[in-house]
């Protein structure tokens, strides 16, 4: 924890106001009284009217965006200067010992780790090698294969059936950029949320979110080699085929269907019941209920296959 | 174990004749006396004639095919009722004490798990982490480097060398569906083999088969980040470059090879000596002997050289 | 240690000259007086001249390139006799005893392996079920997350973050080929050296070079699941973003960016500050500085997305 006065210190930034204790760092939407965020683009100023925080981090041309309540911490760079500070606000990678809720019905083979604070549902398997992060949550009838790993936080519901080699809440892949083309960390304190009777495949990666949880909702299944980026958010009962790659803050609706090696830019939304074809590559939103295949750009099933044939024929006429 | 008329109750059935005790579920072709099937397709019906099942599940359009002899269990969707049975007849997934068999020159690090009834062959080398189900076999003079998972009832043959984190025999992505878009998980109790001389890369992922083995052929080898589904059949001396991902009951002949990130949909052929270059995806059965690019639709790597020079002829052209 | 009369013996080949004890195999360029190289095309040849091993293994009509001073060893098939050897050559597997550093402010926690020799820099972490093979070398700082496996010889640097299940070292996917179609490992005697201030993400696989390193320099962010074949050469502060494979000796200048589920073919050169799209495949030399996608062929940025509108809009004409 860091008093302002030494935060603007370490960032070569300026506030103008009483010093304050500042206790955490947070996003726009969700920072509250003691806690400091960040605005570097046009695209979030529209959650500055609203927001809670103490302070905000923000660009000198965007001052008069920050609303009274609210102390200005003026720099060049607000992404990077959060990035810097994200390292002191990290969560401690260990917490001190916590008690532990392991039913006796829980069957722990040899090799597992079991973090403190550590709750874990009845009947639930942990096979050898299974790691569990300090107050990780495990619901009930679950099998963590071998060698699943879960980061500290994360939580996973009921029934849900993780595959060996799986990786649960992992940073996600966030770096402010120096001028000198340097990349420094974001370490990200928020988690991933799985809910009940999800599966999750071997070898599949679940980045946790920034501040606030990945989310993977309730009858999802997720196969082998599967990338899901930080703030993700996967509607239930949804299917993402092999080696799909889902970039940050991608968020699918329910019942969505990704085809295998399909993917993801950042940020987009996919709606209810939309089918991606295999190796589709997803950069602007999508309506639900319909199916989409292609890359540049994506578009309905039957378009992709229209115009596919008519290149070949217009190659053959030419 | 449950007898029909117990079955018939749990998945709103019907059937007419004699009660009988189901020992297993399997396939069309395969299924034997005491055994139950379904059948859900008219591509499927084939097989009914000939099938050795005591009871088949079908829908009320196609009870005709039953030949006398088998019962016909009478449902809606005999693909969802099969996948709800299969929870019932899912192997354990641990066995009671069996005895191992583990000649002294095998050596053995620490942290490894080796599950009942294992059998391992002379010389081979397990590194730390490694994690043998129960009734696994692998054969002499194999590594298996660190944190490697084989799941039970997998066989490994002689001289193979299996990369760290690779994952060996877990459940393939099978799901039956509601028609409340929930997704019921198809227990798999087949199994994966390897045959000799072959090599698994790193974090590579293959899933054992529904009822029947995937199999890779001698001397094959598979480079990192590999997916492989359930029931494929990958011919010997293959080669599958990193980040291929083959959908289930891809069938490869002898010494194809499949370049980096190329994918192939599920149920194809693809012939002997066969190459698909880097990112090819194959959606349609592949004559062996011949060089392959592209994926809507794949064809021969000249054509699909000449196509893209003639495109962009095209488009400078307009 | 094999003498050059017993290599011959081995291989099917001839040499004329006083026999040499051979102490190693190493690159037509690398290679040392009582080292044993191979030269099997004229894209290579151009190195003989200056080569300073004792004998190279070529074909009876590359016989008159071999300098004096080097004894030529006349074979069919150069390569596949240098991956025979390679076996006889491989490091072993475990060194005997020898001594690791250790300092006490590094935290070991239960379940993790270290081998022979491995040196570790002050206050690095290294999580459960980590495996740190012989020789091993990791820099102070550093947090290795749990299952991480760092096959032999490798080197880490300073404050390094790698997350879950990645694998550091494995041998590269490198094979010769026998008339009959088999393939014949070659065994990688390289390393993997990592520098400073770089993260690999969860399950990505980075291989080990043939003789020389595998190479990521200082800044380089590596996110999940991507594949790095042997003997690349990754630039400082460069960003691969999840699902990238790059073949083997793919070189990368300094801050270069590769999109989600990009590859690369093997021995292409990135121009430093270039910028791959997602998904884009170069299969060719790519000046720095730059934005590219596409992949057949590769193009830049603005070119490949003016060609996508043309393409659309010569069809809908058509």
């Amino acid at each position: 924890m860091m008093k302002l006065s030494q935060i603007v210190n370490k960032i070569d930034a300026k506030f103008i106001g009483d010093d304050v204790e500042i206790l955490a760092l947070n996003s726009l939407q969700n920072a509250k009284l003691g806690e400091l965020s960040y605005c570097d683009s046009q695209k979030n100023a529209k959650f500055l009217s609203q927001c809670g925080a103490s302070a905000v981090l923000i660009k000198h041309d965007m001052l008069d965006l920050v609303p009274s309540g609210v102390i200005a911490v003026v720099c060049d760079n607000p992404h990077l200067a959060f990035a810097i500070l994200s390292k002191d606000y990290a969560k401690e990678l260990f917490v001190s010992q916590k008690a532990q809720k392991i039913p006796i019905s829980v069957e722990v083979m040899p090799n597992v780790y079991i973090g403190q604070g550590v709750e874990i549902g009845e009947d639930t398997i942990l096979m050898s090698g299974v790691f569990l992060g300090d107050n990780v949550k495990v619901g009930a009838n679950c099998i963590l294969h071998p060698n699943v790993v879960i980061y500290n936080d994360c939580i996973i519901g009921d029934n849900c059936h993780l595959n060996a080699n799986c990786v649960i809440g992992s940073d996600g892949f966030g770096f402010a950029h120096t001028k000198s083309g340097e990349h420094v960390k974001i370490y990200h304190n928020g988690n991933v949320v799985i809910e009940d009777d999800v599966e999750i495949g071997a070898c599949t990666t679940i980045d946790r979110g920034v501040f606030e949880s990945t989310i993977i909702k309730r009858g999802t299944k997720i196969d082998n080699l599967v990338q899901i980026g930080h703030n993700c958010d996967i509607g239930e009962n949804s299917l993402l085929v092999s080696q799909t790659g889902l970039a940050g803050s991608t968020t699918l609706g329910r019942n969505v269907v990704m085809g295998g090696q399909s993917g993801s830019a950042g940020h987009v939304n996919i709606g209810d019941f939309a089918q991606v074809a295999a190796r589709g590559g997803v950069s602007k939103d999508l309506k639900g209920g319909k199916k989409y295949a292609g890359a540049y750009p994506i578009m309905e099933l039957d378009a992709f296959f229209k115009l596919q044939a008519k290149i070949l024929r217009l190659v053959k006429k030419s």
